[in-house]
């Protein structure tokens, strides 16, 4: 079967098709993530060398990165101390838990599987260089870089994750036995907090995967922003650990390397092709978005582009 | 870096680099095993439209594919029963634990983790159809189609895994005390022990990443063999539970879905670029072959085949 | 509150009592289970130096020991061979995990937790001395010794055992594996699986607790079976591990030493007071009679025989 | 072989033989723990009835309690609160897992598996009555009552707990994100941190395990303190989760009810017969005494005091 044109229509046609199931809610581990409408269903693609294009089912407004946020300390400490450095921080494997487990940490620490899971992100953010301010201008700049402009922090959803994250700061006192955080729990956790409170329209998570497909470098002007072997290992930690325990069964649907997070985007990669972001708060108990995965699968198969497979 | 060409001298290059490296033994579990010239070093590679290339070190015999042959049940039964019923006996998620591990599939089960680990190849042997002969005469036709050839099982290899299984008959009790046994405990170990022994050449190894690089059908024919479906879906597997608990450093060092075998063969797929198999006995506690995963990463380098980002 | 009158009228008390509860049933896991009058309950208790009581609701036969004949290898060796080399063998550890947890042995082995679990009573059984016919020759023989008669093996338990027995067969193949067998599976799993398949009646269970009560030595005859070391150690096992990952509520409730099975029995000691046993063959979910707690606790409160404290 | 006269020679020389094993070090969690003579060695002993007697091999000096306190919120919530209370906050199950265990706590929770564990007693201090300085005075209250006189706290350790106490967050604030806690994480914290820094003489220590081996009557005076229930729970839930992962071996060993500490003190109860309490900061990696429970054992034998067995 030769690939469909990718189309406003093919759009509108994957965010119908996706709207037809009604499973999963909204995450409600904190309150403002309750608070946003639960249907809402886009999607927005940046095929290289092309327009972007982007369909969805609802008037947009800004929403949080959640985890998608992950992708910002392991992308910048990865360029500005390199993989050495980054793998003496965190694991690069799949963990087989959920995005939360302590059990996981506990017993093969001390350090974290992945940079994907809470208590790797944690981590990460520890090893941010510099002090309070500093490591805050650090996160500035590296969303600046990463989504070509500013983002803002929501200050609701940032109040209620200081508010309710007792399990994060379990993974982070935990972590802290063990000798594996830069800086002390407190400000690690504000940077962490922080960082999932960050928020942004659908299009503006667009940059990020095309700039990614392109290999690290920006698709409009041709300037390099990241190095190809950032990209690559980036790529793979996608592929590998993206959905939490759900990556394999992503991998296998969709064979797009991607990022969820449990406000309900999923920014994904198609090497060499196109980025692409989907977005649907409907997060099953694995905190990834039902039918952002829909969308994805159904892209996929409809661009041939399931590991570019030739046939 | 544009990408060098692919020679017999790369090649050369690339087997010499990883004979520097002196870790790794020949697996000892059971004592065939042993009985390998532990410093061979090898690879082959079939760029898609162009002939293979082949470089060893020594003079080249028939190895037991061990665990690389877990794609064959794994191939057969997503051809001839589709992925939905495949998903009904295993799943499909990275494991974060080793190879033969028990506890996993304990606690997670009752399904296994994914078809790359034992317990999970151990169940789709044991959904191989018909009954006693018929289920080894559909090996033998699956193993026809995946290598172009026949291959024969290595009489000392099957009597001494079948001697020395403890563990993976451990597993099958496991797997029949939680209903998942498609077949009797012992005729299907008969089944998975002759699998892991089945012994090829180097270059017979080539043929199945081919195929799969391909996206199922035969490089020379153009006939097509596996299903479009088929191939994405092994491939996934591949990317994300290829190598055990060492998948995602694998992913992250080479970009390229592959699966490994104690016996020191690790097959790997560009897909639409190239099939790829290497060898060298030597493995790490994981299972994994060190020279083997050097070969691929310096490979993966020189020809851009990491993800096959464009830059 | 002074202790009660051992009286007949008290057992009687004790069993209408804890016939009102209606939970549990009959285990299923061997067929033969299930055929058993699940309603009966029955007590009987020997006070050292008087004469036994008992009383049952419905007419008593012969039931199966079931986990309660564990207690035979461990006491066996333990006279034979010493503690030194029993803790060789197992560990003696309470595992807050169910009886034929494997993840508990992978875990935590090589060594099983303690005696008492499956895994552990099936490495005991392979260490009884000499082969074949002569390790059921030991077994008749301390059968002998600690019921002070012979018991017989109910065959279609012993058959129904061995036909369905998966899950032990996983853990002797994993214990094999790990080299803790000091007999090959299949011959290890047949003691193991005959061992559970004794039966006796209720009043012939009566003699080993309060063999053990009594320090090792007959109450009748004063005859010295067992040293006091064996029993010491015996009862700490017991007082540690004896209902699994129930023993701590158990020993909250009644304060006595003892050892459960699935088939209703529980044999409980009052070390220098009495023997007791006590049955129904309604099990919870891990494996121990409800009703016999029942009758337990309100035994240990009328008689404060918990702990033996003095008020 | 029957029992030994109770003389201060006896203790002299349980002393000197434990003196002759020098494996283990002090606890060095928290600073504080390693200023301790780690050589000193000490045992006293209450005889109900009869004249305490107590030997030491250096001059003593007040050592603080460490998990030995764990008994205090546990039997003061008990008189209070009741049994069935208790155990809707935590399990009285022997875990297999060592004192600060997350992963038992992930898995098996949400309850707590004990009160022996950290995260029981971290659980129980939450739920102790009032709101700050009454939790305090709760605290003041029982230790009171429970060591007959007031304990201070060291301030250098309650300093040191605080500040190094990150296994103890981690495990506080798992627990609170899981509802298990009655105050705020950083409260609790403060009466766990305060709770393991009381200190006493050795001497000082006799009056519980006395008072407990008495049935909750205080020897000299008959007062009862206690209610026999309490008293039944706690010697149950000593004798099964006192020590850890060792309270098997324990049980084995000396048949006695105990408690451990990593401070050294190690406070044991013989029902009926006489409390006891030993002292060596030399501890394994479990967190026991090793001296102590050296001198226990032979203690034990000695008085034939393992389960008060009569020969």
């Amino acid at each position: 079967m030769s690939p469909k044109q990718l189309t406003i229509n093919l759009l509108e046609e994957l965010v119908h098709t996706a709207e037809l199931n009604q499973e999963g809610k909204t995450a409600n581990y904190i309150p403002e993530l309750e608070n946003v409408n639960q249907d809402l269903t886009a999607i927005a693609v940046q095929p290289l060398g092309e327009s972007s294009l982007s369909y969805s089912n609802y008037p947009l407004h800004p929403i949080t990165l959640q985890s998608t946020a992950k992708m910002i300390p392991l992308i910048g400490l990865l360029e500005e101390f390199g993989n050495e450095q980054l793998f003496e921080w965190v694991k690069v494997e799949p963990s087989g838990d959920d995005f939360a487990s302590i059990t996981r940490l506990e017993q093969f620490g001390p350090k974290p599987s992945n940079p994907m899971l809470n208590a790797g992100a944690i981590t990460l953010c520890s090893h941010i260089p510099g002090k309070g301010e500093q490591q805050f201008r650090w996160l500035e700049h590296w969303v600046q870089k990463l989504f070509n402009q500013r983002l803002s922090i929501n200050p609701s959803v940032f109040a209620s994750e200081k508010r309710t994250g007792s399990r994060n700061r379990s993974l982070a006192y935990l972590l802290e036995s063990r000798h594996n955080l830069g800086t002390d729990v407190s400000e690690t956790l504000d940077l962490y907090f922080a960082l999932c409170s960050y928020e942004a329209m659908l299009e503006q998570m667009l940059f990020l995967p095309a700039l990614l497909a392109n290999g690290g470098i920006v698709p409009d002007s041709g300037e390099r922003i990241l190095s190809t072997e950032t990209c690559k290992i980036t790529l793979a930690i996608m592929a590998t650990c993206g959905l939490y325990d759900e990556t394999g069964t992503h991998m296998v649907k969709t064979g797009m390397p991607a990022k969820s997070g449990v406000s309900g985007y999923t920014i994904a990669v198609v090497p060499g092709k196109a980025g692409i972001v989907v977005l649907s708060p409907r997060v099953n108990t694995k905190g990834n978005s039902i039918r952002g995965e829909i969308m994805l699968e159904g892209l996929s198969k409809a661009m041939n582009w399931h590991f570019a497979l030739p046939y």
